[in-house]
């Protein structure tokens, strides 16, 4: 029975040959086997392998090490053992012996140990330059090398997905393999909206999960927004009293140390955004005062963006901001600025004077509010905002990251880049599109992009990564991980694997090779707990 | 604290007012309390409300009854009790005594029992022409009469979704109520591919439970196709054993009877399609040569369709569908006959002699086929085809039910109703469409494009129903229930609910009021376990 699974599921695809549809049976993408996702910059693979057995495999530390390490060990180690699929020995007897595979020609004995040599002192948190390569090589005594912690748990994540089960699925195997790997961009963040729907700490923990399968490094965590206020302050507790959808949908304190440590521990940082002055409605719950009033036929219509000019709105926002860069250790900031509702400040009388009086026109108004907010965050602090910020003349500091979201976004990095700033692009990654694909996303590449109109290579190193981002209108906590994942591994992958030489490639379509690896991948995650949605078409995961 | 959320959350939605976006905080569209969908046909609600309280409430069976209606009477009994959201007394001690609800003008006391009045024995199995009406009425004793079981087991949802926790979530309340209500399309149905990918028996469970919920009472299993062959034939074993995806990933008799069991207790009819000639790929692992091999310059590049011409093939359905419909009671049976690839059949060299020899197209190759299988099925049995059969002219009988689902539907409808058949429609309600909302799916009703074209309303009652399809490319066990529900939901209200005069209405767009409905709706269906996707935008659902 297991015999023909195995030939069928190897040999057929889907064919379309000279105007005929020939769906054959089987999935539409046979999956790979152990080839790994995000694709290593170098990786030489041999039909060679080994037989994994636990009681006969040891992890060996040869210099630095710490609890980061020790941790990711003990996971992985879970993982390689009982995290491949059920094995067939774990349905039914084990009768047919005479299918060992110690009578394959490829087959080279047992893995005995993975020596870990981590040669500099662990780091306590993840940023923005640290050092991710590692150096992996497998044989009967594999060797994981990496002069970071960060590295070292970037390469523990590759090894675990190096193994897959033998065809008739008794055994565990490992390739024989040499790995040299480091991420093409520093910055390869997952926004998560936590206003529009409530995400659970489980869901968000997942999610971490997921990211560290994917070598994801920053979660953008969008964490309040016009519709709901979850993130608890200590210092302004009516916030989330009032603002919250309900008193079981916040973030304690407990809560946010939990996921930065969860982050922390795969090299994941967790970059807070507290957008203004506009998206900030549930704030009005508790503080009315500090939106401006929306006038149409000199009548109050609604509450717009903070109006920006108030200074108690900025003495909030200061003590504030100081209370939550308490919290979290990243050095960036994430202050929004995004789609500020220009005609409400056009319709409030109070404003109407004070633009008149100032000559000010209501863009200057939200120059003038970021202007006034960027230095409330700590001098170490480095701010990120929407691109909005930077389209409307604020100056800012060259250590900003320019988010850019909106359309003509080609023609929007390259302004960002030649007045020096530095880019993060997300416009082509927006996961609430919920008709695009994981080989949608995983055709935009912001530096390729960039490129191809400049010409110019030297810009290209100032687009520092990118944000899947998934906004959570349609996304709440049942279905947000099916939602994300597998379609934010494409951006993962563009983000972290090697590319080409610029002038070699136009467009940046996911190879054929592609499609197969990333069935296996999402069968990966889903093994892992990470319900992660079909790919591409038919097909299974045996969990 | 819960009295501001309660305070914004009724008083706030979005605006979108003289050019300006005022997002306001909390819902999109804040959910009714207590509102039945599909809604009812005809619906007097009061103001005045009755409390429950388990230990004050008693159901009383009046007339006839039988194990379907003492299984419903316990389950929404639970579900009243169990199912409507957190208490507040659940969450935190009670303290504010003085918001008892006791002194409010619209109180009018505790509801103490629901009287059962079945006026008729039950029957066995739902069917097509089967009577769903029922009469609600909720006072402090309500009254539920029905002539049937099933009438009695939909009177029965409605009467647990008029249910609803007060404003301080401390009591349980009901509304005084009267409702007559009755189907207005007698074939409501839900199809499930589970080839494309395998759903688990709890999934499928979990759907009829949310189809009852929305008043769906056909369960269309389409239960194999190209891909894998689930269904596990007692008479031809190795048809699941070769062709199902993996030996884990099959349906046994049991499971199947425990299927139908499940759905007949709901009044929900399971259909099972055997989809023929085509779309039969995963049936060649076993029975290789009963597919036409297909040729390109005289080599075979692929396996498509049943071989038209061999009579083995013929046998082995006749056997095959005799043991099907031992297993499905239904009187119903679809035998597919969907997208057959012609090309294959004018590629190969036995069928191009056979189809010169006796002077025929490959079209009629495929009404031949279908001539013959029709036949196979039992003397008492009704088949259902896809409308293609009906386009390539196989005579068929009156009681064939035709399923429109191509485009040019309209125009398709017209003609199957005026040659005398029976017609189901679909193509407007493909929930693989991921882009397409509940709203779009509600617009569609195929009595009103057929009336608008014809105005003619004789022909409508022969509209029989629709089906709301979840093809499985997309779609498997981890997503499947966000993927239909509560998009799905739009189809049940569509061909449940009061539609008025033909004439009046050219577009069938959801009422606003169904917006908040279907949030109540979906948070209904979440409390009781089906995990349903945000149907419209931000908001949440405290289970």
């Amino acid at each position: 029975m297991l015999r023909y699974f195995v030939v069928f599921y190897v040999l057929f695809g889907s064919l379309f040959v000279e105007g005929m549809w020939l769906a054959q049976p089987g999935p539409k993408y046979p999956p790979t086997k152990g080839e790994v996702w995000p694709k290593p910059q170098i990786e030489v693979k041999e039909k060679t392998f080994y037989i994994f057995n636990p009681s006969q495999f040891k992890v060996k530390i040869l210099d630095q090490t710490c609890a980061i390490l020790t941790d990711a060990i003990a996971r992985y180690s879970y993982i390689i053992e009982n995290k491949l699929g059920a094995k067939t020995r774990d349905i039914e007897p084990l009768t047919l012996l005479s299918l060992s595979t110690n009578n394959d020609t490829y087959f080279k004995g047992h893995l005995n140990e993975l020596q870990i040599t981590l040669t500099s002192p662990c780091e306590e948190y993840p940023y923005l330059d640290m050092d991710e390569s590692y150096n992996l090589t497998v044989s009967s005594s594999a060797k994981l090398i990496s002069s970071s912690i960060w590295g070292a748990v970037r390469g523990l994540e590759t090894f675990a997905q190096l193994f897959y089960l033998s065809d008739d699925r008794n055994e565990i195997q490992v390739n024989e393999t040499v790995i040299f790997d480091f991420p093409r961009y520093k910055h390869r963040g997952l926004l998560l909206d936590t206003s529009r729907h409530f995400i659970t700490l489980p869901n968000i923990l997942k999610t971490l999960d997921a990211m560290a399968m994917n070598k994801m490094n920053v979660f953008h965590w969008h964490i309040v927004d016009d519709q709901s206020f979850p993130y608890q302050s200590e210092r302004f507790p009516e916030l989330s009293e009032r603002g919250a959808y309900d008193p079981s949908m916040i973030y304690t304190k407990a809560d946010i140390e939990r996921v930065i440590e969860h982050a922390r521990n795969r090299g994941i940082r967790v970059i807070p955004e507290f957008d203004v002055p506009g998206h900030t409605g549930s704030w009005g719950n508790a503080y009315g005062g500090m939106l401006t009033e929306c006038y149409e036929n000199g009548q109050v219509i609604g509450f717009g963006p903070m109006d920006p000019t108030r200074n108690t709105t900025y003495k909030l926002l200061r003590d504030l901001f100081k209370e939550v860069q308490n919290l979290f250790p990243d050095t960036y900031f994430h202050v929004g600025g995004d789609e500020v509702e220009l005609e409400c400040w056009r319709s409030n009388p109070k404003l109407i004077e004070y633009m008149k009086v100032n000559n000010l026109t209501a863009s200057d108004l939200h120059a003038l509010f970021m202007r006034n907010v960027i230095p409330l965050l700590a001098k170490t602090t480095m701010p990120i905002v929407w691109q909005e910020v930077y389209d409307e003349g604020v100056s800012l500091s060259r250590v900003t990251l320019v988010q850019v979201w909106k359309y003509n976004w080609i023609t929007e990095m390259i302004n960002v880049l030649r007045t020096g700033h530095r880019v993060l692009f997300s416009s082509s990654w927006y996961l609430d599109a919920l008709g695009s694909e994981w080989k949608d996303y995983y055709a935009a590449d912001p530096r390729q992009m960039v490129f191809d109109v400049t010409g110019n290579e030297t810009l290209l190193a100032d687009i520092v990564g990118g944000e899947a981002c998934m906004w959570g209108e349609m996304a709440d906590d049942r279905n947000v991980i099916n939602r994300v994942w597998p379609r934010a591994s494409a951006v993962a992958e563009r983000l972290w694997s090697y590319q080409d030489s610029m002038r070699r490639y136009k467009l940046s379509r996911a190879p054929s090779e592609a499609y197969h690896r990333i069935e296996e991948h999402a069968c990966r995650m889903i093994r892992r707990g990470i319900d992660a949605q079909p790919p591409s078409g038919p097909g299974f995961c045996v969990v």
